[in-house]
């Protein structure tokens, strides 16, 4: 049984992180998240841009804007692993992590603030080097899902790319 | 033996990619890379923050800007793996890569040249799915180097990172 992920991107702010926060809900939805959950400034262009990637690519992601972290932190019914270069080496905890059924991801914008860390089950580092909340949240999601993600087929899609030794193939569906 | 890895970043826009590109080269970093080489506009402050990373958490990676993508990839000495989502899925091919010497592995931006397609020695996909070449690159660069960047030590970093289960554990090294 793979564990349903949910992810929480904290602190968005609509013009600065617009195409950070956009990568992050990108990489929820093609690496498995169920849903992406995102705090700070809501944004009606990135939900409209996810919106579009579903109808054309499919699957049934989705994304929902919160007030506030804290409710949704802690009413949450599952385990929260929240991603830093402050935690614990992922290779350390990906066993108990895979045997969950429920997870809440945290990833951060510039200040998280110091709350985060105590209401998460777990803080993962993805190298304890600075680098990218998106590229933290793709190879533990690779790492979750032991690769299965890779080749994962979308229902429903309008449109589907065909993999190529060069060039690009993309066939339409309906 | 692992590969010597290279990193070329498409036409970088100063402005409008500042933090993507930025996010790039911190992964090519964190992940081992050498060197990242980039190209489209020329962008000081990006230099100047890569190499303050670099000064502060050791190793010896290196960010330098190329007038034109062509050169660096005809005249570099080993393959050339451009990652995109309409390639071959990366499980498909990755113990043949990991079994060469040097590689330069190509990131695009929004439009890449066509040609790019047909100079790379594999068009790589990391799903078929749209999202982020931040998040390639550190899956594709996990994926070759088996995880084992996930605990790597930085020569001559002035500050280091204690994983911590929670809360921020630095120590300064110098």
């Amino acid at each position: 049984m793979m564990p349903e992920i949910y992810v929480l991107r904290l602190g968005h702010r609509r013009n600065r992180d617009k195409r950070v926060t956009t990568h992050c809900a990108l990489v929820a939805r093609a690496f498995l998240a169920k849903k992406m959950y995102y705090s700070g400034e809501k944004d009606e262009n990135l939900e409209i841009k996810i919106k579009g990637v579903n109808e054309r690519f499919g699957g049934d992601f989705s994304i929902e804007y919160v007030n506030g972290w804290r409710e949704i932190i802690e009413n949450f019914q599952g385990k929260k692993v929240h991603l830093t270069m402050y935690g614990i080496p992922i290779l350390e905890e990906i066993e108990k992590i895979k045997s969950f059924d429920k997870i809440l991801v945290i990833v951060g914008s510039t200040k998280v603030p110091k709350e985060i860390y105590f209401l998460s089950d777990f803080n993962i580092a993805i190298t304890n080097q600075p680098h990218s909340e998106i590229a933290a949240l793709a190879v533990f999601l690779d790492k979750v899902f032991d690769g299965k993600e890779l080749n994962a087929e979308f229902s429903n899609a309008k449109i589907k790319i065909l993999p190529s030794k060069a060039g690009k193939r993309v066939v339409k569906l309906v």
